[in-house]
């Protein structure tokens, strides 16, 4: 291959190719400043053998003053790899993808390759854009918290190499590797907890109903009522975008009333913060238990019980899962659920008031 | 496209961008409206000389009136370039930089660039390697938050095209365009407030010393204790990793012995989070003043007082210059510094105990 078609990218899926490469210096610039020929230039820039070291010093003094550098997606193409990982989160700064981000990063690091990071904002269109915008970069792997339910688009970029992991949330009508806290189990552990401080009581707050987790953790709730014999009443739940005016209402709706609960569940760490908000200035005590640990929890009065996930470990497994699916030791997708742990501080020991 | 709701990415590789703008104004409206040619109109969108300040004016006027914006994707199309934005930061997992990611996220994607992340983990090295990764795959800019302090490398990428803009620390041995918040201005007047309420034993706990931001914390520290006239012990000042470890020691070592400090000036997030806890287990009242706000802040007892920056204005502001060095409107690097708000509650108020 020469220089130039080296210089174009021809993305897996036929789109059409592009020059992308404005005015950069070519391997060509340099073969006629060192007065080589394309292929002797080629070889000093992929390490090959058979230059001399005359020749490849006056090849290397050429790339620095013109500032030459090997484009890797041209690369590319010849191996037919790029040593990059691209991870699709819901929303950039939302705290719990911090640590699962990094972990990410980290394995991916320890592995040579870059990370790239985009978000979907919770929106399935953008979440195809996206992923499929990094798949036109030749990633490697994705590892994905989904927004949508429906993954097949997904099916050609899987069927020509790429890895795939979903984490948090599962894959949608496709078969793949899915890496996930026990929401059911956690939110049911957490709610029994209450229900074992005395509540009956008790307000579910959570997410959009169509994300994975938020029904899943609202099915621990009703779960764990029924296990005690509890029939819950349509106006404790509550479940919707999860911007503090919306939990800043739902909550005091049920906070409100001749019969208002006496404690509240909270679906992630978005809704915890706006309760404990809320909380701090009801007039008389509500217990609270949150999905998803929240910094300072400790130090609030009371203390903030969660159900704590592992973010780093959601990460971190997700991307070996992706590694080895690279170096193929790795060839059924599997389902892999962590636990989550309870950690009580105060707020979930409440007796119910009122 | 509709370029306000910013709900779609404009891909890199293939479909034909060209209609993002639909009847959107053209130059050729600006030019009418004017009453000048198409090229003076092309001159002063591209800040080219040649245009007297009035004829600037005039045009200026009919852009402003019409909505007039510069078709980026035709522009795309036509130089070749890809539409994608790396942003280097310094830790994923650092809530500081998570509004600032998504804010450079919103400004790429309503010019349909795809955002690029990825972390230095505070390694010079490191950032050095992941720019020119992300160089060599043919990002249009860089936003970037430097973990060294020589950016020569850069200056090759810079004359090939490649937007740069520097945001939260400044570019080492390079011109180049700067975002910072006023570190020192916010940390004198963060100690200024703790002075007025009494104290005179003021420690300063921060960030490895060769970070830009920690430089000039303490210095704003330095200068606030010398305008009040009080003579620093060095034992009052602690720089270095922000680990809760070596936070938790630095904070203990100045408040024992027989004179310690009575108020702690805390340089970022992360120490005013572990100042908090120690402080928390402490025997007497010690004030409190952290650099950057944290969650709940104000739900402690008692509230924490921070000097806030906008994180989110920081990272907005940064993409929109880079934008605007891409459509050609920006030339000229500037330094722009966004204050800062010093947000008093309770902790900083305190006065001297002991």
């Amino acid at each position: 291959m020469d220089d130039r078609t080296g210089q174009r990218i021809v993305p897996q899926t036929g789109r059409r190719p592009e020059n992308r490469y404005g005015n950069r210096p070519t391997m060509k610039d340099v073969a006629a400043r060192a007065g080589v020929g394309l292929k002797t230039v080629s070889r000093v820039v992929n390490g090959e053998p058979g230059v001399t070291p005359d020749t490849g010093r006056r090849v290397q003094e050429a790339i620095d003053a013109l500032g030459f550098r090997r484009n890797d997606s041209a690369r590319v193409l010849r191996k037919g790899r790029t040593a990059s990982v691209g991870l699709v989160l819901e929303d950039l700064a939302d705290p719990f993808y911090g640590p699962l981000s990094r972990a990410v990063e980290e394995v991916a690091r320890a592995h040579g390759a870059l990370l790239i990071n985009g978000s979907s904002a919770e929106d399935p269109d953008r979440e195809q854009e996206l992923v499929l915008a990094l798949c036109a970069r030749r990633v490697d792997g994705l590892v994905i918290i989904p927004a949508g339910d429906d993954h097949r688009y997904l099916e050609p970029e899987i069927k020509a190499g790429v890895a795939t992991v979903f984490v948090d949330r599962p894959a949608g009508r496709i078969d793949a590797d899915v890496v996930l806290s026990d929401s059911f189990g956690g939110a049911r552990d957490g709610v029994a907890h209450l229900i074992a401080h005395g509540h009956r009581r008790i307000g579910f707050i959570g997410d959009m109903p169509r994300i994975h987790t938020a029904a899943e953790r609202l099915r621990g709730y009703r779960t764990a009522m029924e296990d005690a014999g509890i029939p819950v009443e349509d106006s404790w739940m509550s479940l919707g975008v999860t911007d503090p005016e919306r939990v800043r209402c739902a909550a005091e709706e049920m906070l409100a009333g001749p019969a208002p609960v006496t404690a509240i569940f909270a679906g992630n760490n978005r809704v915890t913060v706006t309760v404990v908000r809320v909380l701090a200035g009801h007039h008389r005590p509500v217990a609270l238990v949150g999905f998803d640990d929240i910094e300072l929890a400790d130090l609030l009065k009371p203390g903030v019980t969660v159900v704590a996930q592992d973010a780093a470990a959601l990460g971190r497994t997700a991307a070996e899962r992706l590694f080895r699916q690279l170096d193929g030791t790795l060839i059924t997708p599997e389902r892999i659920v962590l636990p989550t742990r309870l950690i009580t501080r105060g707020s979930g020991e409440l007796p119910p008031a009122g």
